[in-house]
């Protein structure tokens, strides 16, 4: 068990000028790979320029966060984007992110959509397609981070690109390993001792207990972490700190 | 004279998502350098990546045109943009661009501000190191286009950027060399001969005849020419065929 | 049949800054009811001044075209708004016009929804529920613009809002008296004079011939006519022409 | 002295989406005129009408807050707008928020700039009147706030529109009146208890205590609070309690 590692992710950079929502200086000392907004949801450019300079000098891995061009809905209304212009869209917030993670003397190590675009790639064929296009239009055969078992996954593999799987240790799962759809009844895990557990047996074991009590497995090389609201930078660092007492090693995906 | 060698730009891409403006393809088989809006005052992604594809089809290389954030005003109306804000908009700008650049096989090979920025870092010597600062964050040296004498060519040069100046062969000089204001009475050439015969005289013999009459010196590597009214293509047309007809080589900028 | 009379609407004002459609000018010279864009997927506020002013000066009747937040997609493209978003948005929308029709010394006399959102509420009952409560939530119970059978008309007239059926002279039709899907084979009749008789034949006996050559029922008060591709505004000249011709008066819709 | 009143007045609702940043709540429970964002630098249509609705249950005035068409800058970096621009977009603002208003069962009752147009046009004639116009195509006559001595207030006054002066307890005034420049030393007075003994000497008195220890008149029927920042409400609270204890009327100018 002493090999085992698992990445910690969790979005950053979501403010948009005057506005700030993340906590990035906190974030960036707990997560192992950070989901930059990169300005379609979120995301001005100086605050993309700042957090991928924290980044690079904490050795935290910068990802871009693709989301619909949709500021005022902060990219959680889904939209009918046709597949050329969402793959160029993609492509256009990837390419903007390169630029401060260059700056910062790194790059853009991955690609993970967001908000309503995450949610829709999981079943939709075509903007799942249409993401992978846009990723591979950036170029450099960019990891891509999703739920297992989405259309997105499995259309970055048939592309080429590596697909990595996350998990969500404060979100109720089927015993079909699926996700309890938020709005239904315990959906969300709001007690902090059972997150830190959840995270804890999803890294150390690869498991987790489903809703009806059952123990299945949940494939996850990255453990998908939240920032945006009250106590949740501070449930974050218990999740990491418990990972390692319990030898977890916390680390970037491969 | 054999070796009399000019650049041709102008603007493309300046359509967004509906609406187009600049008649791309046409203006493509006569320019040396395609200026391409980034999406800050015109420039949807769909655009931006059609313009590369056929840009690099067609061997014209390829420029940032970079703006003020500014898609209702297209660009026009000059903004107090803290420096490190304009810096971080202009390097995201190419970034964007270059995404696309790389895609269709080639790259950004250099930076030309728009409109009100355009006109606002010929004296201001703040936003002029800004714009800068942002060609310098993305990288790669690229050299940038601008008006010979300009507080944004003089930043340039000091940064160790190579700094290409332009002339407007549709505008009138004063005897200092320096542009007529618009709005200024003859400030804009109509004729359309008159606009051939002193291209040719810039390209050839780097002189246009001023306002008042007087030969003045024009430093020019690269003529700008415009491609968004009735006729402006034909007319750009017809200075490429002018000058080639006179020996002088029609190529992009070393 | 000296009585029979119909409404002919059109969208104008679909331009954004720099950037023209719709030949305003044109239309207003053929249509009794302009559909204005309100800034949400077209319609910068000069151009909505521009088309109030223009309207009143030829007694059009001025409407608001309200759509979903998407200028880069031209509100084309579907969205999941949520309803109280929704209604607010529709709601702005309308208040910003009622500026600008006031100032030209008349009012917005009724609502239409545009591209997407107008596909949307044909059958979405949340987002046509959310559109009307937008319109009342702007007062004055204005008349809404729609489909025949639509989600969105039956919504309206429950809520006491006049609800006035449109229909297309160059879409075909189904038996049930449906519009054929863009994108079936033949679903747009471009010959001109075939747009001109349906034209006719809707406005002066309510009926159609539908795709499988049967003449079916067509409720509609108002026709709507395009404007926005090369000679639409000279065919929706001959359609009025025609209109007259024949003893049809052509009036907004009472 | 029982007679002495004055107004309070806030900016509210500027958040956007996603984002907030004002306490609304709690400022409307303090002040008596809420200067609500109108879209252009903040507000939503979702926020633009909560804050009507809760504004109008408790008797607080509105107001509209128009800035410059910049959601990333905040309506803080000063824009060269073209008159006509400048004027319709104020209209449409004012209008956009006319809804939310009416449907609240009040209305728009002044109209404040922001941002850098406030301090733009406290010396730039041009768009001092260009703001002007846009209130009166928005109609109804509405009063302006402004600073004393600018050019928007006195060509508002020109134009027959209602000029209210305010004054603001947490900034330097100069011997002659005029605010000390932000950036200078002293330009904002931090110390909570002197912005309150400033604030009760400016509305009973009409009186402050200049950078230089003088004694100077201050015309204000308005005190501007600020809303923003931790400590804010708190500290508006404490002024507005002080004012009662005084025996100073705190009400919305007549």
């Amino acid at each position: 068990m002493s090999t085992t590692s698992i990445d910690l992710n969790a979005d950053l950079g979501e403010g948009f000028g005057r506005w700030r929502l993340t906590d990035d200086e906190e974030l960036l000392s707990v997560v192992t790979s950070a989901n930059v907004a990169c300005g379609f949801h979120a995301g001005d450019p100086v605050t993309m320029r700042r957090v991928c300079d924290r980044a690079a000098e904490r050795g935290v891995r910068i990802g871009a966060q693709v989301s619909y061009r949709d500021l005022a809905g902060f990219g959680r209304r889904a939209m009918d984007v046709p597949p050329d212009e969402l793959a160029a869209e993609v492509a256009y917030q990837i390419g903007a992110l390169e630029v401060f993670a260059r700056a910062a003397g790194t790059r853009v190590s991955y690609v993970k959509p967001h908000g309503a675009l995450y949610n829709r790639v999981v079943h939709d064929e075509g903007q799942a397609h249409a993401v992978v296009e846009g990723v591979l239009l950036a170029g450099a055969s960019l990891p891509v981070l999703g739920l297992p078992g989405s259309r997105f996954l499995e259309s970055a593999a048939k592309a080429g690109l590596p697909a990595v799987t996350e998990a969500f240790a404060d979100r109720a799962y089927t015993e079909e390993g699926t996700l309890v759809p938020r709005g239904s009844e315990g959906a969300v895990i709001t007690e902090a001792d059972a997150v830190v557990e959840r995270s804890l047996g999803m890294a150390r074991s690869g498991t987790v207990t489903s809703r009806t009590g059952r123990e299945i497995p949940v494939r996850a090389r990255s453990l998908c972490l939240h920032g945006d609201t009250p106590g949740a930078v501070e449930l974050a660092r218990r999740v990491r700190n418990r990972l390692e007492a319990a030898g977890v090693r916390v680390a970037a995906f491969a």
